[in-house]
Parts: C-alpha cells; structure tokens; sequence
C-alpha cells in the first residue's frame, strides 16, 4: 500500500521560501523544494532543520536538500538557509507552504441549522454538524464533520472545529480558536448540596469563555460556571484530556500539559506552565509565569514566578532533594539503627567504669 | 458582541420565590425578581444568597436585589429570605425558575431509528441521533443531537442525554439519569489472556446498569461487564473524565470526583468520596461513607467510615504526618550524620581515657 | 422490565463446544448448552469454567450445565471439559458462538461518503457515518453509527470502529483493529515554540499508524506525529482513557491500562506493560518486557526486563520498602531526636568526669 507522505507535495524555489521567512542563503537559492521534513525522516527534494549545534552531524547525515540552521553547517555543500530561530521559521513555512489545504467551503447539505442561525462568509461546515437555535458563528471558519453547536453559543473568526466537537449552549468562543476532536465545552459543572442524605444538584446556569488563540486538544472538558463564566484566556494552549472544571479562570499564554485537572474556582495567572497530569485543587490561585512540574498535586496558592513539584506541591529545590532522599530511606533507617546500638555500647562502656555516675534513664532511650 | 446572561431571564415577585421554598421574608415581598446569581456577579434585579456570615459584607456590597439567608444580613434596607440551608434552596428555585427550558419535544426528522424502537410520550429526539434496534425508552427524555443509543438498550424517564453520548448495546439506564457529552457507557472491559506471547481478547459479554438519579460527567468511560453487569447505583454522582472498569460496582450516593480511575471488580459501599486522580486498583472492597483524597493509589479494602490518602493510600493521619515531613527529609539525614559524628567523637574521648576497655567493635558502626 | 442476558441465547450440544477448543469431556456429552458465563453468574443452561483450584467449592455452588476446567472437580456430576487453559478456551469459544452476531452488512443510507472512496466487500458501515476524500478501507470491516474517516486515510481489513470515533487524515490503520468510541486517532500533537511571549503552534504535519490486532479502548487520544509517524505496533492493547502524544513509538504486544499518559517521542520495547495512571516524559527509551507499576511517573531510560515503580520510577524492590518508610517517618523522627537526647546525656556525664579532655565542640551537634 501506498502512504502518504508527511506533509502537502509542492515545488517550490529555496529562494521563496528565503523570502518568507527573511533568510540569508548560503549556497545556491535554485533548488527546488518539494516538502519539510525532520533530519532523520528527510526526502532528497526536503527542506529540513537543524535546531542545535549537536544535531550538525545528523544533518550531514539526512539527505535534505536544504536546511534552515542559526549556524550553518560546516563542509556541506547544501544550501542553507540561515535565522535566528529555526524552529520558529519552520513554523510560518509549514503554515503558508506545507499545511494540507483547508477544506472545501460551504455548507454541506447534510449539516442541520437551528432557527435564527448566523454563519459569516467563507466558512466549511462539514457533514452532520449541528449548529443551534441563535448560534452566531463569525468569517472564515473550519467546522468539521459531526461538531454539535449549541444554542446562542457565539463563535469568532477563522476558528477551526475537529470531528465530533461539543460545544454546548450559550459559551462564547473567540478568534483563530481551534479545538480538537472529542473536546466538550460548556457541560455541567460538578456541584451538589447534600441535603437528607442524597445530592442534589446546583443548576449550572453559566457559561464558558475561551478568548482568542487558544488552542484545545482532544478529549479536553471544559465545564461552565455555575454563576458567571468558566474562562480560557488569550493564548493559552491545552493539550489532551485536560479537565477544566466550573468557574476556574486560565490567564493568557498558559500551557496545560495532557492529563491535568484544574478544581472548582481555581485562578492562574499568566504564562503558567502546568506539567502533565497535574492536579490543582480548588480556589486556589496561581500567580504569573508559575512553573509546576509534572505529576504534582497543588494544594496551596503559588506566588508569581515559583517553580513546584510534588505532591503536596512545594518549591521545586526542596522537592528534588526529597525525593531523591525517599528512595535512601532503607539505608538510613539502618544507619539509624546501627547508630542507636553504637551508642547502647558506649553507654554500657560509661557505666561498666568504676568512676561513672548513675545512669539518668529518663531522658534515654532504651 | 451582548453574551448571554448568567441565568434565564424572568420576571417573579419575590413573594413567589418565598413560597416555592418556604421562606420566611424580611422586608418587601413585591421585589420584582429577573434572575439568580451568585454575589459578586449579580445585577440589580437578582436573587443572590448567603452561604457564610462571613460573606455579609460581600452581599452588602452586592448589586442583588433580594438575598436568601439563614441569618439576616444587619443593616441592610433589601429584602431578605430565611431558610435553614440557603444552597438547597437555590438549587430549588434554580429547577423550578432560572434553567433554560427543556428543548422542544418531539423526534427531530433527521434522527435515525432501528427496528422495534419503543419510545414513551413526551420525548425530545433531537438532530442526528442513532437509535438501535428494540431499544426501549421512557418518557420524557431529552435526547440532545449526534447522541447514540445501541441495541436492546433500556433507558428510564426523564432522562438528559447531552449530545455525543454513546450507549452501547444492551445497557440499562435508569429513571432521571443524567449523562454528559461524549461519555461512553458500555465499551468493552480490558481483558486478555495470554497465550504463546500474544494477548487474546476476553470476550466481554455483559452490560452496564445504571440506577435512578445518576449523574455522569463528560468523557467518563464506564466498562461492560465481562460477564455480568458493571453496575453504579442510585443517586451516585461521577465528574469528568473518570473510568470505570469492567464488573466494578459503585453504592448508593457515592461522589466521584474528575479524572479518577476504578480497576476492575472493585466495590464500593455507599455514600464514599474519591477525590480527583485517585486511583483504585482491581478487585478492592471499599466499605460504606469512605472518604479517599484526592490523588490518592488505593492498593486495599478500606472498612467503613474511614479516612484515607497517599499512595499507596493509608489512613488520613497517618499520610498527612508522612506528607509533611517528606520535604524534612534532608534535614533529618544532615541531623542524623551530625550526631554520627558527634558519637564517633564521644567514642574517641571514651577511648583515649587510660581506664577504657578494650573496644567492642563488632556492635557498632565505624 | 426484562433485561437482556449476560451473553447470546444459544443452544449447542456440549460435544460441539468440546470439539472446538479440542477438550477431552468427563461426563455426557449430550448436554445443551444455552450460555456462557462465571461461576456466580451462570444459569441452568450455562458452561462456566474454573480458572483455579481454590474456585471448585464455588463450581460446585454455581447453577451452571458443564464447566471448563484444568483439574477436574471431585465429586461432581456434572460434565466437565478439560483442557490446559480454561480461560484461552473461553475466548474461543466466546468468540465463536457467545458474542453478539455483528451487525447487518452493507452501507446505511445515511453515510456520507467523499470523493474516490474505496470500501472493500463484506462491509457495515452504520448511520451517519462520515468517510473523507480518498479514505481506502479493507473488507469485512464494521464501522459503527456516527463514526468519522478523514480524507486519505487507509484501514486494513476486519476493522471494528465503534460509534464517535475520529480518524482523522491521512492514519493508517491495520488489520483486526479495534477502536471504542470516542477515541481520537490523528489529533495534532501539542507543540509550540515561544517568540515574543507567545506561543505559536508547530504544525503537526505528520501521522498515526497502527499497525495489526490493535485495540484501542474507549475516549484514548492518539496525536499524528509533528513529521514522521506516531506509531503503535503489533497486538499492542490499549485500556480507555489513555494519551498517546506526537511521535511515541508503542512496540508490539504491549499493554497500556487505563489514564496512562505517555509524552512526545517516547519509545516502547515489546511486551511492555504499563499500569494505570502512570505517566512517562518524552524522549525516553523503554526496553522490551518492561514492567510500570501503576501510578509511576517514568522519568529517564529503563533497561529491558526490569520491573520499575514510584515517582519518579525506580526499580521494584527499591520503590517498595521506601514506600512502607514513608508512613514510619513521624516514627523515625521520634527516634533520632530520642536518640539525640541520648548522646547529649553520655556526653554530659562523660564530661562530669575528671579525667576527661576538652570537648571538641566544633565537630558535633549542639
């Protein structure tokens, strides 16, 4: 069988693509590029990139046709295309050169449209979407097959829903928003009020925010507020299988790694990085630029700027030198052990002397 | 762009509100009330509510119109309701005033049934459902858009199917069950046996049940039954993202909380807690009105009434006391290798004394 | 209500059953067999089977017609197959006359189908199911309602998608493989690179392949590769709610149980078995037959064979007795400040004395 390949076939000039993302050249600007790659995985009409010095040698190695490097690569005939940040010129390439093109636009006639429904222009809905009563959805938008959009939910422009998104009543999505498959915004959040025994269950009667930029993976849950708004604000991005519960507030440019849950209330500030299956409790806050390391169970506020680990989470150099500790913990229980019959011995060798005084047993251990 | 408010729009004397949940009123009962809100958002024609003495002097600052108390707020001109327990009450009035209607009634056209579907008076069968051969359901259901329901599947009265659920073939829900988008209730167990190196499925050839009162959050997983049922019973609560194996079984009331895991066969009495992330392994028996915290590995049965946390999980005072002095633990050991030293140099005087006896070397540590 | 039964009604001669998981019977072969099930659940009808010697008491209390055994039970008439392992004998014959007949071939008028889509013969595909542009797809596949196929991907044959899965572009997938619904396959991987205080999204031009007898469970996540594959290998099983980040390479026969997390470019030997709730941080090499206790958190290389647990991991023995420490800690505190004590009262009476030299404070603790 025939697979396809790892990015859009194209051909296009290195000099192009010099251009967009305002390289120097070394070597000749005439070959002709027909896809990017990875080092390892390079194609002989590839494009690819060297990220650190260290991966020079692979680069040698690959047979790319070109690569994209801060220094170029010395003793290789190759043209090379010279940035300040490879990565980052990768980036705008795969966007403008490689990316698979958009889907066709329209509607597909198998979509089913609520009563009073807004749709910009240039849109692709795809089949068997969903869209409810009253629900304004803005230019440029990319709805997959199979999304569900609920009544009077509001969606911004150019975002992109995947296959089987649900995005329930009345919350509010931004611009360039994209949401992976399987991501639920807007259920219930999780409160009930005991009363005789049983629960009872708090009406969820808020909604969900995401601001312009975000980004969702799949499978992630978002739940509204139960009074107010459940926010996501400008820039942050959420890998897979994330749980955001009810009337939680995520600041701009966060990062939450997959399999982390953030409790009732909770606030983070800005550019707050959250390590994969974390878990935050509720109402606490997180300040800015807060680092928190994987697998930790935060309890507490975080001040700005802090870095934590562990569970309980505490700053990040304690929790390092005690787990390493924990794992000594055998030897220096026998140490302790050992310690305690040295100090039996020179006791009985005090008190085996003639001269010693009477042993003051109290204050001993035995 | 004008959002959506934080609750339906209405329009309630205050007096109305009173005698849904027998309050008594202070001040004015001809308020007109338009919404529900919780302090800090409310506006000026709310019904906002007191859960603290402690949050007095927030209400004061509130822009609601009306509060529902168990202690009047002093020196304030607005109207109040007393009630013993102020939630429950909100959670009353919120039922019967503030939700958005329920969606139309009726079976949308595009909904696809099987053979032999039974389905009781009062329903909403919204876009795009699939509904398997001889499923049998209720009345009163509302059954939101792109939701499936499998084969020989019984589902009880007024129940919410948000969109996207799956229910797979032949499992058995109950009365006033609530289920949450993209949840799956009746994928297969996970259960091989090896045989030369390989894994063969086990075939899984039981069901779900699920009792009345239910609700399960978004993208919880709950397992068929290998033989048998996986059964979760009356009134027990589960968040988001939580799984549950194949033949486990949840008691009566129980509450768990997002991203927890429950292996196979285990039991749970009634009226337990888990808290996020735990995890409980296969084959434990969890006794009545447990309480797990959060993030915590249960490894054993757990008798009634207790309290546990950690991992492996322990009981609660004997896992926060180790918690603590986890991050001690560098402490404890420079502790420990001062007094080694100082015992060496104890032993050493004890030695350079004429009268000493010989040392006794083989009992203490050098 | 009347429920459905824990397995297809049959009705079968215990002979035939004999024959096809090749047992020698003691006892009538001439029994008819209406079911399949375990011990404490079997019917008049049913053959149950008995995995160990210590479950003949409760073989004897069952109800069930014939029973599947290794050693066959004392002083029970009734007929019994024996055969090396009963539990591979269940599954085959589970497999063969027990499970649910697959659903009606053919393609449901509902489907949506794209452009130059091939579908080999002996297919079902379900309701509103929806297959990209120029998806191939092998025969005797059973693709369940609701399901999603993006453009150009491939599936082998004998493939059992169930409903609300999403595979998106261009995946491949292999024979015989198994996906519970609501699992995401070809999800973009979560990668950015920083510039200016934002984080811009690197698009993930690559994607899944999966190869043959993969199962994967219910609401598991799969991101397509940055360049390059994502690829799960062989007869590799994966439980629900599992993710499965860009560029992670699962080799064969693995077993993954449920909420396991595992970061980018990650790599796994064979036969690699990780429990559940366990989290793995990318660019790590696990070697083959390795064993993840549940709950670690894998943090560097493990050599092929070992058997590693905790957070972060390290070998078995090692994590245990530290894991049985941690609890003793208030203990072994209590112990070093008793036995601190101690030696602060030897020193003092060694001092009281006449003979004895200047203490040479500096080296000990005060």
């Amino acid at each position: 069988m025939t697979l396809p390949s790892s990015s859009q076939s194209v051909n296009i000039p290195l000099q192009e693509l010099a251009q967009a993302i305002h390289a120097t050249i070394h070597g000749s600007p005439d070959v002709l590029i027909t896809g990017l790659s990875h080092l390892e995985g390079a194609s002989c009409g590839d494009v690819s990139f060297v990220l650190k010095p260290s991966f020079q040698e692979a680069a040698r190695q690959s047979q790319a046709a070109a690569f994209i490097v801060t220094h170029p690569i010395p003793d290789d005939p190759r043209p090379q295309l010279i940035v300040p940040n490879p990565l980052f010129a990768v980036t705008a390439l795969a966007q403008k050169f490689f990316l698979p093109p958009l889907p066709p636009r329209g509607i597909h006639p198998t979509a089913v449209k609520g009563l009073d429904v807004r749709i910009g222009p240039d849109m692709s809905i795809g089949a068997l979407v969903t869209i409810g009563d009253r629900a304004k959805i803005g230019s440029g938008v990319t709805i997959h097959a199979g999304v569900h959009i609920g009544d009077d939910t509001i969606i911004g422009d150019e975002c992109i829903l995947y296959p089987h998104v649900s995005l329930l009543t009345g919350c509010v999505i931004g611009n360039r928003v994209i949401v992976h498959s399987g991501t639920v915004i807007g259920s219930d959040g999780f409160g009930y009020v005991q009363h005789e025994g049983r629960h009872h269950k708090i009406p969820q009667l808020g909604r969900v925010v995401i601001e312009d930029d975000v980004e969702l993976g799949a499978n992630v849950t978002v739940d509204r507020a139960t009074f107010g708004s459940t926010i996501i604000k400008r820039g942050t991005k959420i890998d897979n299988q994330v749980q955001i519960a009810h009337n939680v507030v995520i600041g701009e440019d966060c990062i939450l790694v997959a399999q982390v849950g953030i409790a009732g209330s909770t606030v983070l500030g800005h550019h707050v990085m959250v390590g994969g299956q974390s878990g935050l409790v509720d109402h606490v806050k997180i300040g800015n630029q807060v680092k928190i390391a994987a697998g930790s169970g935060v309890t507490n506020d975080v001040k700005s700027g802090q870095v934590v680990g562990g569970r309980p989470a505490v700053e990040h150099g304690i929790w390092r030198r005690s787990q390493v500790i924990q794992y000594q913990l055998p030897e220096l229980r026998k140490e302790l052990r050992a310690l305690q019959k040295h100090v039996q011995h020179l006791e009985s060798l005090l008190h085996d002397r003639p001269s010693s005084k009477p042993r003051h047993g109290s204050e001993s251990k035995p």
